[in-house]
């Protein structure tokens, strides 16, 4: 069971409103996706990402498969009972990781013929794989094998790369099919910083159909300028009546910005990973609980904030916690910036019911003194 | 405010159970406090210690007077704002510390001058300065600056630690007057491995006049046999309408056995820091969590554990968290084994006002395979 419904859309803006339908719950667009690599998001629980305000997270094809592996996943029937989250999970396909890891990996048509970056072990990530261990993961979005194309490439790269993302897509959609799979399958629009290339990816996933499309290959090292117009170009291409699906993205300013574009969904380690670094964020921009200019201060993160975190504690204790390397500090940090990403993307979906989604940005930088 | 009342006694056994009140909240003994080294119990939250069933908790006096230090702690009126923990809270005098860190550490007449293991800079901590640093956390129970005696020490080495922690003691309780102290203030038994020094100890502490007795020294790497019987000796000593408390012991069964000589407060890293290394107690024994025979096995740590812990998780996922080193798997198995010591000392209680602990020790045995 899956379904997609715009429930709104602001004037002025390509910025719409949704709501993605699963068997494992409903999902309001636009929706941020904490990431859960290893089958926990780190350091916090299911209750406490329900308290956050998440909705659905994103799993690791790649990690859960070399770890724990699926044999143990599968006497949970899944990765939801596994890890205790109730909610719909979207996995990706194990694509990025390998191209991240690239130096263990080598690309040929049957998929990724790698190294595990634990033991070294050799394995092959073919489309058929990665659909396979998906369905093990009980995922409630799948995502298709793709090739990701890196920054800078030529334009014959980019067109191999998405070419053969077509021809594995081809094949991820008849395994799924093969395989009855009860999740629902989003394809990955690839073809580096190349808007006709983008536009032949899309046109040939299409052809293929699929639940939902995503755009792959952004964030990958490019300008911040490049990321955006490329997005610009290749969002209001994507099928309207399909959630639109950002891969890694981003800053909450670009998540204003793609979401102005007409995204749907999002999901990057940023509020995660930043917050085990110290980097908090507040509606006036980022701050570093390090500085000692918070060692006196009594006052939580964020004035504004009723997350666990900013209710409970100040800044001179996390900068007390996070000094002293407390495993705590690490948790309160990441309930935050969790907490901060949600209520965002809540903070977009009103302000497009409102049909004020100008207003908003306007407001949002407004409130920023970075 | 501080009082205490023993509630009921075992017969045949030395073991009781009484309350202790205080001004922030009620104790009921035998009682396990969860050590808070740095103002915080490792990787928890003050709502997970309630629901483990913490009533009191410990902190560090050397620790947190060195970091964050006593000022930032003083804007908060005391460590239980600090750290957003309500219940009441005793503090170590940091004597311990140093002992342990007596590479740092010089003792004279005046206390000890010691070397900060952070960054090196040079302090003094006397009886007055550690009773000031107390009464800064706002603890509930104060505990006197003591020189710890090593294991093995001379009959001279353990006198002179004796008469010294005696005349600290004196000069503990006269500050603690002058300063109007709001916590109450525990004196500390010395004297090595020697019955009639620990005899002279207590009845010099007597003389001065404290809330409560406790024990010191013991668990300093002497033979667990010599252990016991130094408590065997000493606990029965200490006056019976007051606390008795058993400074860092200890295991699961050390418990059991120092309740039934007649100890009411035990503290102990064993619950917090075995959990971090992935060892787990139950009451068939500990286990460790990263043995392979854990690899596929769905079921809870312990069968009959109501924590968070046993209630959503497994063996295998406790395992795959611990081998991948994810932040969560420190705080799940901690929440697990402080649930298992403080539902031990429920246990123990209630045994006791069921005038049945000496069934409840035969059963305790019996279910251990070790």
């Amino acid at each position: 069971m899956f379904s997609f419904k715009i429930q709104s859309k602001s004037a002025g803006s390509n910025a719409r409103t949704g709501k993605i339908r699963t068997s494992r719950g409903k999902i309001d667009t636009p929706i941020f996706m904490p990431v859960g690599t290893l089958g926990s998001v780190k350091s916090v629980t299911p209750e406490e990402l329900g308290d956050c305000g998440a909705q659905i997270i994103l799993g690791n094809t790649y990690h859960l498969y070399l770890r724990p592996g699926c044999e143990i996943i599968d006497l949970f029937g899944g990765l939801h009972d596994f890890m205790n989250w109730r909610g719909p999970i979207l996995t990706d396909s194990g694509g990025f990781q390998l191209f991240s890891l690239a130096k263990l990996a080598k690309i040929t048509e049957e998929g990724y013929a790698f190294q595990s970056h634990i033991d070294g072990s050799r394995h092959l990530l073919s489309p058929e794989k990665s659909v396979e261990i998906q369905n093990c993961l009980g995922s409630d979005i799948i995502m298709c094998l793709d090739q990701c194309t890196p920054y800078p490439a030529t334009r014959k790269e980019a067109q191999q790369a998405l070419e053969l993302t077509t021809r594995w897509a081809q094949r991820c959609k008849q395994i799924w099919e093969q395989s009855q799979s009860k999740g629902a399958l989003f394809g990955i629009v690839q073809g580096g910083m190349y808007t006709d290339l983008r536009e032949k990816s899309l046109a040939d996933l299409m052809e293929i159909g699929f639940h939902g499309y995503a755009v792959g290959g952004l964030s990958v090292g490019e300008p911040k300028n490049l990321m955006r117009d490329m997005s610009a170009q290749t969002i209001p291409m994507l099928p309207d009546q399909l959630p639109r699906y950002i891969m890694g993205v981003g800053t909450p300013a670009d998540i204003v910005e793609l979401v102005d574009m007409g995204a749907d969904m999002f999901d990057c380690v940023m509020p995660t990973r930043n917050a085990r670094n110290g980097q908090l964020f507040t509606d006036t921009g980022t701050i570093n609980i390090c500085n000692s200019r918070f060692k006196y201060d009594i006052n939580p993160i964020d004035d504004v904030c009723e997350c666990y975190t900013c209710q409970h504690y100040s800044r001179a204790y996390l900068r007390h916690l996070y000094m002293a390397r407390e495993l705590l500090a690490y948790r309160l940090n990441t309930i935050h910036n969790l907490y901060y990403y949600l209520r965002l993307v809540k903070q977009i979906r009103g302000a497009i019911q409102r049909d004020q989604f100008g207003a908003f940005k306007t407001d949002f930088y407004a409130k920023r003194v970075e």
